[in-house]
């Protein structure tokens, strides 16, 4: 938490953090700042003192409103000194850092965090040591200071997380909806007018819902089908009309407008009906998703999770990334991994003995098994994002339903009879608690 | 273009150039890429050679599908290298570049370029002298090869550029009529249940207009009312009610979904009616617009056109940052950007001496005069993104009407008389084509 960064820079020996870039998409910066349209500007943390934020002249309104103390680069005689740097551009950025740190008083180490475009600020950063001679600017290696304190977020945090949750959760149950809004045609989807639905229109639609609910996905969303739906990465491909009975993994990992907080949730459907060997995919997932969730405790090591869910997967039959680290059938990535102003961030799974992160109190995650055989043309992910509540219980952020078939209009008796044939195992896992009963629509079908 | 790439390389004795960082939202990636959903790759043009991705093995289909020649890190025994780092991540990352770049047989002058997070990289950067003694990483400074080569635009970019100009123009008129279907309840617009329309939901509403589109604007949009109007990076107060008669500034710089190409576009209108000293704003600003596109011709030098454009304020009496450097009134910026896959790149139109840009054939940058006077509650901008086309001639790439005063129902009389008043303005303006004539609606309001 925020509060720990003191703690943390002294016992890390950093005088001070400086925090380059803009004030969106650029975690770092918006730790401090909020999400504020503020093009470029720098921040610095003296240990022990509150941040000050560094702006341009045309940005003082959005810099003001961050509520932070700030101060106008203009007072910085950007033109006296471009001269002093013979017109060069880097130098000038290196001497008016290096006049900052001066007046803030600081030298010794300082750490370096922020979002920018390596090709001019490798040439800033080349130019500063001649410029601040007594900065020694630290390469903090795989554990920042920063990174440190946001690995547990604050009430205040939880909440802003909450919330992208719910709109998360919401835009996943409109396009289930959606979905389901359209009918059969053989194997196909169709809407009211007959026409095939595709991904990419499934896709647009959560576009709009997202921006609907004033939220944008800027690392993209997967809705994938089929042999797609077995490569954890694919994101789909537009132009497939969406099928009966194959699996669609819908990846949602939306933020708040401007880069702020993230949530993380995967829910794996079938139109209509699901294949036995899916039913089967999707029971195991389920199950080691609820082992998982089950095992963590706060205070143990994040690195226990990823053996256990390869143990469960391998006991089952399945190759994993333990059995066979090249595998790309069965399970092929961590169980999880932090969130929060990063889609991916500190607490890491690694399940390497040199992954030191704990689970603490505090904490935000994702839990999310998957199984993949895209030569079977089938894959499974199921994903929520939790956090560790100062009890010690874990909690699903933004909880949904985790069904695996969604019902559409017109679906064949011989749909209906593999679904009662595969109802045996939807009970106990109804009885597990997991899985919400069909909708009476559903049912109605079923009979 | 891409295709000056190699020589700009010889040129300035380049062996190499590395790009790291995501497939999306990182514009140096991007221009080999393609958007794409990789999170994280390596990608390495050799002097002479084309370029390769290295990416890892979760995406190859992700890389596959950019065409490139690509390379799955998974070949270089990740495992093995932790281990030689003896667990720490940057040190491995050194290594593993460090034997990238030994078997394609770069040594010598590489330089750096991508979007990245500094706290990470610098630690990797810091490592790789030591693994990778031959290798120079090169500090381009505020020329990098790259961007020159970007600072002018093949016709396949234009083609993008004007596909995201026509999202941008026909989300503005979208917007505009959104704006128009409202009446005026006294000096606040309304809807049909007589509810004020915020600012707020002016902003929803381009959300979901941009999202239906398929953009996204991942660095923020402006609609700015009034005071905020006359703050040029002001975005706007999301509660205030959208008032009659008030400046507001919309400035809209979407990209293509993922970080692809961006335009970039402004207009500033009135809700019913203008009033005078508004209309003389309006008025002064695009004569400016018209002098800056008249005056550009291919081969002149991009500082020029600063100069002139304050010299045309000044001689109507505003302040400019000419006259005043830190004026925060009058005309208070630069004249226009280049634009591509940043919203701001080469070409620019800084006026000092060192700035050596050449407006060539295929640049593609915007105009955008503008006047601002927050202590009377008002400032306009106009503007939009051109290209310079091989014939010389400089081309709107995606026009849209300049007009001022958008109608609403129930304009008082009061309102009419001054539209009336200012009418011979109007027709001046009409008749150097730069505005539309109202639609039928005002006229008869105007009546």
């Amino acid at each position: 938490m925020k509060q720990d960064l003191d703690r943390l820079m002294q016992e890390r020996g950093l005088d001070a953090m400086w925090i380059t870039g803009p004030a969106n998409h650029n975690p770092a910066m918006v730790y401090f700042t909020g999400v504020a349209n503020i093009t470029r500007a720098d921040l610095i943390k003296k240990q022990g003192e509150p941040p000050v934020l560094f702006h341009y002249p045309m940005e003082r309104e959005e810099a003001a409103r961050t509520g932070l103390r700030c101060r106008n680069l203009s007072e910085f005689n950007p033109e006296e000194i471009l001269k002093e740097a013979g017109g060069n551009a880097a130098r000038a950025g290196a001497i008016r850092m290096a006049r900052i740190f001066r007046e803030m008083g600081i030298r010794g180490r300082v750490a370096i965090g922020g979002n920018v475009e390596l090709s001019s600020m490798y040439a800033m950063l080349a130019a500063l040591p001649s410029q601040a001679p007594d900065i020694q600017l630290v390469s903090e290696g795989e554990d920042p200071v920063l990174m440190r304190a946001r690995s547990t977020k604050s009430p205040d945090e939880i909440d802003r997380i909450r919330s992208i949750g719910k709109v998360s959760t919401a835009v996943i149950g409109e396009t289930a909806e959606f979905l389901s809004s359209h009918s059969a045609r053989g194997e196909v989807l169709v809407g009211r007018g007959g026409k095939t639905l595709t991904i990419g229109e499934v896709k647009a639609f959560i576009r709009r819902a997202l921006a609907g609910h004033g939220a944008e996905a800027p690392e993209g969303t997967i809705f994938a089908q089929g042999r797609d739906a077995a490569i954890p990465h694919s994101t789909g491909t537009d132009a497939e009309p969406v099928c009966m009975g194959k699996t669609l993994v819908f990846d949602l990992f939306p933020c708040e407008m401007g880069g702020g907080y993230f949530y993380d949730v995967t829910r794996t459907w079938c139109m209509g009906y699901a294949p036995e060997e899916v039913e089967d995919l999707h029971h195991q997932v389920l199950l080691a998703y609820a082992d998982a969730e089950e095992r963590i405790r706060a205070g143990m090591r994040a690195n226990e999770i990823q053996p256990a869910v390869c143990a469960l997967f391998e006991s089952k039959g399945h190759p994993t990334i333990r059995s066979d680290p090249k595998t790309e059938r069965g399970y092929v990535h961590l169980i999880g991994h932090g969130l929060g102003l990063n889609v991916h961030e500190s607490p890491s799974f690694l399940f390497a003995e040199s992954n030191r992160d704990v689970l603490q109190t505090g904490a935000v995650f994702t839990i999310e098994p998957g199984l993949y055989y895209p030569e079977r043309g089938m894959g499974v992910r199921l994903e929520n994002t939790v956090w560790i509540r100062p009890d010690g219980a874990v909690e699903v952020v933004a909880p949904y339903p985790l069904n695996l078939v969604l019902p559409v209009r017109g679906g064949s008796r011989r749909r209906a009879a593999r679904q009662q044939k595969t109802s045996a195992r939807g009970k106990r896992a109804r009885a597990a608690g997991r899985v919400k009963k069909p909708a009476a629509r559903t049912r109605k079908k079923a009979r």
